[in-house]
């Protein structure tokens, strides 16, 4: 008997480099699982304010690790990670907001671009270490998603608007009710209860929670495409 | 042409349910991998003060995914986890050292008991909450592993011994070299480069750099054997 598919929800900030990788993981698996995977752009400095985390950057030797994690995860995701030049000025004082609030916008009015969005922005901070605060660096990753460019400057007007940014602040709410502390968080809803996982290095106990089978960051049938 | 096994070390503090995740791990692929598994004993106290960083419990909402993370990872993994109950007591006040010397002096003098104590360590504080601060405590922990009393009682009036004392430092001064700021760490150590990788979480990352396969937390042969 086919069992209808479970909603997996992916709350995610461009700005996180391991959001990227969850996210590049379920929207592989996306069509290979029983999901119905719901992309969430959320604002991880909102999600950090609320826990009263701290960006892990900020102690020396996570720093460190980091940069070795990434690369090394980066090859074996199969994800083409390059550490911006300036890290601290990139990730943490220019931030995220206009880019989540665009996600959001495109969210709202075309849900359908909203993976490929996603993806350009990924691109441009952390793998060509390219801007993402400016409106002109946010509309280059639209158009190079395949937004045309009427379009795209449509939904640049959009972003200061009221609807778009409770529905950002509404979102990161969800995201701070299920107890996040930091960005990806995957919420798989299954017979009545709900798991929160943080990270992206959950997806295999995922699988586990969903009952489907764990092929690795690069599932075969994605590989064949890549 | 068969390769020279690769050593790598594991540094974990029983204090540590991570730990416990990385070591069952590292323990069920060491036949079946080529690899030299190292398991180093060490002070995540130590760590933790060198590398100023703070245990993640002390933020709220860390130690509330930290319950049902462990919870999940516990079933995945298969193993038997339970929540001490006073985890704050337990965990950041009442602390590890008498153990991890008593470790340290299994691993100087009966290297081949150090998996079965650590185990028995581990089932004592994260799975039955039973104490691991009394000479007691451990004395039952030896015991139970299989070292007959007598022995045990010899080991346990070594752990106050500036050899031991020493040895235990030194580990621990060797993983924050490598750039800990947390336990567990594996260590891996291939074709002259040395990767640093940390947590329970690493492991399928770990299989990647081998060149060897990732069967899951749980591979088949362990798992007819479970």
């Amino acid at each position: 008997m086919e069992t209808l598919p479970r909603t997996v929800e992916l709350f995610y900030d461009v700005l996180s480099p391991y959001s990227w990788l969850g996210f590049e993981v379920l929207c592989r698996y996306k069509n290979i699982w029983n999901i119905n995977l719901q992309l969430r752009p959320s604002f991880l400095a909102g999600v950090m304010k609320d826990s009263e985390n701290k960006p892990p950057a900020l102690l020396p030797r996570k720093a460190m690790y980091l940069q070795s994690d990434i690369r090394l995860l980066g090859q074996h995701f199969q994800v083409p990670f390059q550490f911006p030049k300036d890290f601290f000025s990139v990730i943490l004082e220019k931030g995220s907001l206009l880019a989540m609030r665009f996600l959001t916008a495109v969210n709202l009015e075309h849900p359908e671009m909203l993976e490929k969005v996603s993806r350009e922005l990924w691109m441009r901070v952390w793998s060509r270490d390219e801007d993402i605060t400016e409106l002109q660096s946010i509309l280059a990753a639209a158009e190079k998603a395949g937004i045309p460019t009427e379009q795209a400057q449509g939904l640049l007007g959009k972003i200061a608007t009221p609807k778009v940014k409770s529905q950002l602040r509404e979102t990161t709410e969800a995201v701070c009710k299920y107890g996040a502390f930091g960005l990806p968080i995957t919420v798989a809803h299954l017979d009545g209860q709900t798991h929160m996982l943080f990270g992206s290095d959950r997806m295999e106990l995922l699988a586990h929670l969903l009952g489907e089978k764990w092929m690795g960051p690069v599932p075969p049938a994605v590989n064949a495409r890549l």
